[in-house]
């Protein structure tokens, strides 16, 4: 399906279309969440890494959801991202069991202790790109390296205008070389300080980030959590707290969203600078530091575009001198 | 001794005298260190709160430090002192050995561990004020709470401009009461992260300088060692990542050299306000930055004032979006 329907769309959920943005696609894992956090305790909260990227992105760009449920997924959910300007054509929906997650943060709020993983549907998932014209934008969430390295061979010879990729520590672990083999192909790569120090085995994150860069993506995220975010962007550095926030109900989806502002701003953009980089990165804190006033999508299903400027605004002046 | 002197002493040191310019006082600790860290070690480090403090302070103000020393306190270190413009003349000599402190860096080099401290003429240490003016700033520097309520007392009744302290676990555990005393009568409280959730029992930050504002000072300055550090004033609020470095060598001094730049601004601008806070809090980090590229003051030693505003420049461009 053509993105023009989201042109369209993109009326209703009024947020501006300029001919520069680009067609953006997730790549990712759509699940539900068993979630306990000091505050509080919630079942069946809907997760995954493409639902927080995508709904996060979907603020600033119509975006693409290539991902797989069970026949158990509640149309409800889906009702949920069809909120948004989230093109849904390429969400499968295959035999069996969504994926399923459960995970407890106690009070440091930065580490998710994963207790229960059901793979699923996840079991047989292989991402199919059918688009009638390839996305400018692609990002390869948090998934297996193998996964991933399909989506980037379905794509090959396409010169797709910018390409980033998250991971998580198991993949660093267990699939250390199919995830060398993305970052070979991949512009940028976003994902948090312990994982980039276990990714290199250097614990000071500019040297870090250096050997990153030698492993292929010339741009390089690094997510702190309440520290805020650091980025290498060719030969330049950029530095930024977190949006200071008083109570963090629930962490959980907040690097994903934190990655789909990033990425649906660069693609309402329509380019990757270092000035549409910063502001990206910076609204994409902004967006996580609403996802985790609350459970799952629920603060992003309140949030107005204006509220997301508004703080924005104050972030610039927490941030200057 | 009136300040009269530093003024001349200020163009021979090359920094800039204006009129608004405040006499800046440090009460502290002066110290031989023995410290190491992942890339070295080594004795007889010059150190102490005081010495960092005000040999960065140095750069921006006339400071005067107040703080004793053992018959031993080599004259090589004294001479160290004396190429700034710092006053001497309130630095007593007593009978008995200098503090000396002995800690140790892992690879988390935000945290010292200290394996020994030797008190010595600490033990018996009265810092007294003997100055024909009393000073506009005041730093109260990490030491004994009795010592910083002392100190208070003898200033009371004189409107100072700006006085602000320091402190550190062992006071907030054992020292309580003395130290919340002297929270009451100071204006700015500068720690780092781990003490003010260990002073407050409140895990968020944002949470924990809300509670020590009901305990006095209006602002609070939260360091958070390579996270930058977080800024309370009044009201409002600022938040600056740290200046990125590649190679942090011996972070010992870093938080009394941040407190010293900081004041030191403050005291050359001549007042406090949210701009010149955020000014001020900007180039303590610059100046700590420099400070843990060596051992002791040795960076600091061959460091220029240009340096200091160059790094500055390139931190302000990291930060801004």
């Amino acid at each position: 399906m053509p993105f023009e329907k989201y042109e369209n769309a993109s009326q209703a959920t009024r947020w501006p279309v300029s001919k520069a943005m680009k067609q953006l696609v997730v790549v990712g894992t759509v699940a539900i969440d068993q979630v306990k956090t000091p505050f509080g305790e919630r079942d069946r909260v809907f997760g995954g890494s493409a639902s927080y990227f995508s709904y996060a992105a979907s603020f600033f760009t119509p975006v693409a959801l290539v991902a797989v449920v069970g026949r158990d997924f509640p149309p409800d959910y889906r009702k949920v991202l069809e909120e948004k300007a989230i093109d849904l054509s390429h969400l499968e929906v295959s035999d069996g069991k969504t994926f399923f997650w459960r995970g407890e943060y106690g009070n440091d709020l930065n580490t998710a202790h994963t207790l229960e993983t059901q793979l699923n549907v996840l079991m047989d998932f292989n991402p199919r790109l059918k688009f009638e014209t390839l996305p400018d934008f692609l990002f390869l969430a948090n998934m297996d390296p193998a996964l991933q390295l399909s989506v980037l061979d379905q794509v090959k010879g396409a010169k797709l205008k910018y390409v980033a990729c998250d991971t998580m520590n198991f993949w660093i672990e267990n699939k250390r070389e199919d995830l060398l083999r993305v970052l070979k192909r991949v512009h940028c790569v976003v994902l948090n300080d312990g994982e980039a120090r276990q990714l290199t085995g250097e614990s000071n994150l500019i040297r870090a980030a250096a050997k990153m860069r030698e492993m292929g993506p010339n741009h390089i995220v690094i997510k702190k959590g309440e520290h805020g975010a650091l980025v290498f962007f060719e030969g330049h550095f950029f530095a930024l707290p977190a949006y200071p926030l008083e109570s963090v109900f629930d962490p959980t989806g907040a690097g994903d969203s934190f990655a789909g502002g990033l990425m649906g701003c660069l693609a309402a953009a329509g380019e990757v600078s270092l000035e549409t980089m910063k502001s990206a990165v910076a609204m994409g804190s902004i967006v996580a530091s609403f996802t985790v006033e609350d459970f799952g999508l629920e603060r992003l299903r309140r949030l107005a575009r204006a509220e997301l400027d508004e703080r924005l605004e104050i972030f610039r002046r927490v941030c200057s001198f």
